[in-house]
């Protein structure tokens, strides 16, 4: 399924791992990974106990929180493709915005996998979609604009 | 500055009140408080030093969290004083869609602020525009539509 063994997540810099969502750094974070399957990116999470809204149910903010990170990765992912970079790291983008839509409530007691698709890239843009299945069905979609992070971002 | 001493997340029924965001029964969550402050309402959230996207700021999945729950809250409060009910408890609303636009980077070092105003009641659904404050800079805005919990929820 995967063309690299490797996360996304996994090329980011070391300064650019921190993230809860998705840094490799963060040990109290959801460390969420995302991986190339043919021209569509995929992540899957389960959710722990407490990540619940209304009983049996997972919080939309965690849905809107794997949507954000499924989508800045793949951002990343398809910037990293285009860009011909030397870099082994891919760059790192950061959202500019998010929108998610919840179709149905989001069983907790499951794995749920996203899958993204690179809707278009402009520059240092990328326009993603992103879906959250919980036992094959759609529960969450998301459109998510993301943009690289500036060169110079560390010396700010 | 509030008009009532309860947050709208205290006034949720006993079983509505798990939410990781925003339930008062939900030991591991941020436990979001929001109130009445004239015709806006106000949460405020402190941020871990967890919570963070890159160095210094805070993760964007937070930040829609937090815009999640206090527009459900938000919403909550609204039809609860049009409903005119009887009861003690707030009805509970959930997300249908989340728009959320990072307009800069959120500081982590502060407290974040949440203002949200009630853009529209429709029947059941509200549509809650709420803002997020650090350091007295808007750092992102939302447009949350919610709509309240069918009456048979537990039922089901």
């Amino acid at each position: 399924m995967k063309d690299n063994p490797k996360a996304f997540q996994e090329f980011y810099s070391n300064d650019f791992s921190h993230c809860y969502g998705c840094g490799t750094n963060n040990e109290f974070g959801h460390k969420l990974k995302t991986y190339w399957d043919d021209e569509e990116t995929v992540s899957k999470f389960v959710p722990r106990p407490e990540h619940t809204a209304l009983p049996g149910f997972v919080y939309g903010g965690l849905i809107a929180s794997l949507i954000d990170c499924h989508s800045t990765g793949s951002g990343s992912a398809a910037l990293y493709r285009i860009q011909e970079s030397k870099s082994d790291n891919y760059p790192r983008c950061v959202t500019a915005s998010l929108k998610v839509d919840y179709l149905k409530p989001t069983p907790i007691d499951c794995t749920l996998e996203l899958r993204g698709k690179i809707k278009e890239v402009k520059g240092r843009k990328v326009i993603v979609e992103t879906v959250l299945f919980a036992k094959d069905e759609i529960c969450a979609k998301g459109e998510v604009i993301v943009v690289q992070v500036p060169d110079d971002w560390k010396a700010k």
